[in-house]
């Protein structure tokens, strides 16, 4: 049994869902928000502290973050660093570049720390229910020591290598999304356009060889000309851009990610930032429906 | 119990399969192929007769084809017309275009027959085993009609519609699996790239949001290295061709079809048209190895 030594940083809509999990599990001591009212309310429900960022370092052998960009994680890291404790362990949680996970972990050396990257996917439904998957990179003995921590926020956790090689697993991951999504938004509108009855296609299709998640799972939005998130366009397009930052230190560009790149920033300019990422659907329709969606010339989605 | 009143024409590898299952439900009367020997082979082995194609129209209530492009199906259908008896019904479980089926429809009308488009999903193995998806487009008469046929070859037996709506939900699959095979060939080309170990990736991300039933079942190919076919570059290409064809009857181009067609094409000039679609693998791979693939270049695929 663990003492409560966890501190949590970043309670978003992930983040709280996660921090809620280690209290659970007896391990949460305090939180830490941007705005302090997010950690109040959390605090209050959990019982727990609310920390200044230096003060959870202190307080803490093991903190979590989940913010939502690569620098928010280099400024929190930062942050801590004055206040902490020799050996202790920074679990970042959050999706960014490799380059800033190797970034954040010689920082946290150079203070006598460890570092992990361990980016989730699974969605504020995984974060709520403790079923992420956590893609980890660090060093054995880290990966080890966050073991606790880990298990109560998450189910299926990988070790993938070095600092960085977490990142890099949830990126191929995003990447794998990019197509899918294009996938199964092109072939929809390709059989609305042929007039096909689309729940049943859902069925059918969803048990043969082209099935994926998101089409068992999403293209429902697709026939209920709803796309609540679910995955933000906003999000994984932050995510992609990510990608093509990684994919850019090799000197390549991704097919599919500039492809998705530039629809989502349509989407985007359309009001569908934060909608659930099948949505892609409406600039496929577009493509055999130009009218009736505005005018979207034929052939540019 | 139904008697063996079923004719089967086109002896490929799927159709041998097919006609298998038929023989083992007590329904199969007669074989044909364009190739005497491939008929001779499996009439010895199930004990059934082989006919020449006008004699297994009148020997047979029901027709299955099973042949390779549309000017087959046609062609099949024109020598099978002069002995259809009244009220045949005609089975096309190839994969042709909607356009093609409309038109052996209205043949097989004119000669009092029914036609029932039919094309099949599974594979190779599906066929042996019986446990095809078949997507039926015809009358509602011609689907109960055909009934005892399907059920001894498919698993998943779905009706879409009129003619041409089993062929366009074939080509739905099709545009999906195209996307799903550009999504799973980028994401682990970036995926190596980083240095990440394949295997535990495949594991991981398989069970996630981004995972489809390529990944899983065809990923490992790419650790191995090795691209049986599984699923022909040569065949989906061909059915790209199809959703192409489909696609330009609304005036529209379909990104994701004319990216994998263009792939497919420089695939096959390389050798490797009777690999699985997972080879695709290749030329994304060549995007950050651009010396040990022959100089591809970057940004290509």
């Amino acid at each position: 049994m663990h003492s409560a030594n966890v501190g949590f940083a970043g309670l978003g809509a992930m983040g709280r869902g996660m921090a809620r999990n280690l209290h659970r599990a007896g391990l949460l001591r305090a939180v830490w928000n941007r705005t302090r009212s997010g950690a109040d309310a959390l605090a209050e429900e959990l019982g727990v502290a609310v920390a200044t960022d230096p003060a959870l370092a202190s307080e803490c052998e093991v903190i979590v973050l989940c913010v939502s960009a690569d620098a928010d994680v280099l400024a929190v890291v930062d942050a801590l660093l004055p206040g902490l404790r020799p050996g202790a362990l920074v679990i970042d949680c959050s999706t960014v570049s490799a380059d800033t996970a190797r970034e954040a972990a010689r920082r946290v050396a150079a203070h006598g720390g460890e570092f992990l990257d361990a980016p989730v996917s699974g969605g504020v439904e995984g974060a709520r229910d403790g079923t992420l998957a956590i893609m980890a990179g660090g060093s054995d003995a880290a990966f080890a020591s966050a073991q606790h921590a880990l298990q109560a926020m998450g189910r299926t956790i990988t070790h993938f290598g070095p600092n960085g090689s977490g990142q890099a697993a949830k990126a191929t991951n995003q990447i794998m999304c990019a197509g899918i999504i294009q996938a199964v938004a092109e072939a929809m509108a390709f059989a609305k356009a042929q007039g096909l009855p689309l729940p049943q296609l859902i069925e059918t299709l969803g048990k043969g060889a082209g099935s994926s998640w998101y089409f068992v799972n999403r293209a429902p939005n697709i026939v209920r000309d709803s796309f609540p998130a679910g995955f933000r366009v906003r999000l994984h397009e932050k995510d992609l851009r990510i990608c093509r930052e990684m994919a850019g230190r090799f000197g390549v560009e991704l097919p599919l990610v500039e492809t998705t790149l530039a629809h989502y920033q349509q989407l985007i300019a359309q009001g569908h930032g934060d909608e659930d990422i099948s949505v892609l659907f409406r600039l496929k329709d577009a493509l055999f429906t130009p009218a009736a969606a505005g005018g979207a010339p034929r052939g540019s989605a």
